[in-house]
């Protein structure tokens, strides 16, 4: 098993310019680290106005709470003290809007992924990296996280592809450092594909439950995080008896009782896919 | 550390009677297992008919799918097939319809739970039980595990203090398993909190993610998640050099570059709480 830490650690000064070309949304490198970024900048309006801006917040605000169905017309149009008319001028369609603020917030989640993999040689640092990010972007900009967790089944059906591939792009990011941390010995999972997916839900769900009057800061959740992500993807060396089927207790049966329906037995029918 | 394997696998014919008493609301011991139990039996209502169950089955998949703001008193009339009149003798207020639904599916897993608990001296079959009826029944009831789970603030702040109380109770099944399971020299975990909601988080994804299209079926998955909570549970032996604070990279002003955000430094203000 490797031990060396063999990462780069990068200094702001030092740190390689990063590739703001991606797919067709480009992020200005030149933001003031803590200036009022445009929410979404697409190629279409390179320029949003203070305005638009406020829409933008008004609406990832109002989609994450009464979701994209129960937000209409006039609650953006409130939201954003503007009238109607001025409203359509800024977004076109609701279902557009929509579009924009996925795109946008998972076109940050694949550039900050991409910076990440460039910055150590070392899975597991880079692996902590994408979950730090990951939890403290979720703990701060919770709605916009929510609005992409929940409401993709909102989008058209081409948007909705165009978003669910941009998400399948992030998450390869996830799949191949897992991939190689296994290949390497570091980590030991029994299905990658749904440790990957566990390690998502778990970071995910801190915008769910993140508060700002909470016991820890966004840091420190993130440093709870990687030490949980290194826990479970360094797995169970042997695995431990009580996970045995034979150890189980009877949760078919209780299922079956308390909720009413057929837990269906055995493996699932591969025939399907 | 013990290593004894304690519980008592208890099959259906020595179960032993469970306590259907809870909060109110009682759920038939006599119930056919794989019979059409109604999803919601309260004690104003005990027999709730067909008509009833189809608008209680209909409101939970609108809720899901559109939200609460999003599903009109129209739709819930459509989805049941029944006229708006009809409607309003079976629900009375839209927001009542949402509390009931959240409080049947609290109190099932409330009751798993508590059968759960009853049924092994060793706390790690009874935490090994308690992932298991989680991802199933957040498989098999993806619709009424996302209300539950995102629907929360819809409701009125009486009826939310009661749902959260419940959740809290729920909750409280899996923090004293793992706590015993620590005091016991069973797990190990950095933060116990932070460990019940990732692991819960994780389980509750299940319903997020989960197809009866899919690779696995609702047992397998379960089966993984237990093996994923036991490795989550397990902790560090000693903490590994790729999680301590020196070898982290700069996710800070990657962050605030990419999300123009502010990213607070250290610890949280511990004043405020």
């Amino acid at each position: 098993m490797r031990t060396d830490i063999g990462h780069r650690r990068i200094r702001s000064s030092e740190r390689p310019p990063v590739q703001f070309e991606n797919r067709g949304v480009s992020v200005s490198s030149s933001v003031e680290p803590l200036g009022r970024e445009p929410l979404v900048r697409s190629v279409d309006s390179p320029a949003i106005n203070d305005t638009h801006q406020r829409l933008l917040e008004s609406a990832v605000h109002l989609f994450a709470v009464r979701g994209f169905h129960g937000t209409g017309i006039r609650d953006l149009a409130a939201g954003a003290n503007l009238s109607s008319a001025t409203l359509y001028h800024y977004m076109g369609t609701k279902e557009r809007l929509l579009f924009q603020i996925m795109q946008d917030a998972l076109d940050r989640l694949l550039l900050a992924a991409r910076v990440i993999e460039s910055q150590s040689d070392d899975v597991r640092i880079r692996l902590a990296g994408l979950v730090r990010m990951h939890v403290i972007t979720h703990a701060l900009r919770r709605d916009a996280s929510n609005v992409v967790d929940n409401q993709v089944s909102a989008l058209e059906p081409d948007d909705r592809m165009l978003i669910i591939q941009q998400r399948d792009s992030y998450e390869k990011f996830w799949a191949d450092a897992i991939a190689e941390g296994v290949a390497a010995g570091f980590f030991t999972v029994p299905d990658q594909s749904a440790a990957r997916i566990a390690l998502l839900e778990m970071c995910s769900g801190v915008a769910r439950w993140y508060s700002v009057d909470g016991r820890h800061s966004p840091d420190e959740i993130a440093d709870i995080h990687v030490e949980l992500a290194a826990a479970l993807l360094r797995g169970c060396d042997g695995r431990p008896t009580w996970t045995e089927p034979e150890n189980h207790l009877d949760i078919h049966s209780l299922v079956e009782e308390i909720w009413a329906i057929r837990v269906p037995d055995g493996k699932a029918n591969r025939a399907v896919k």
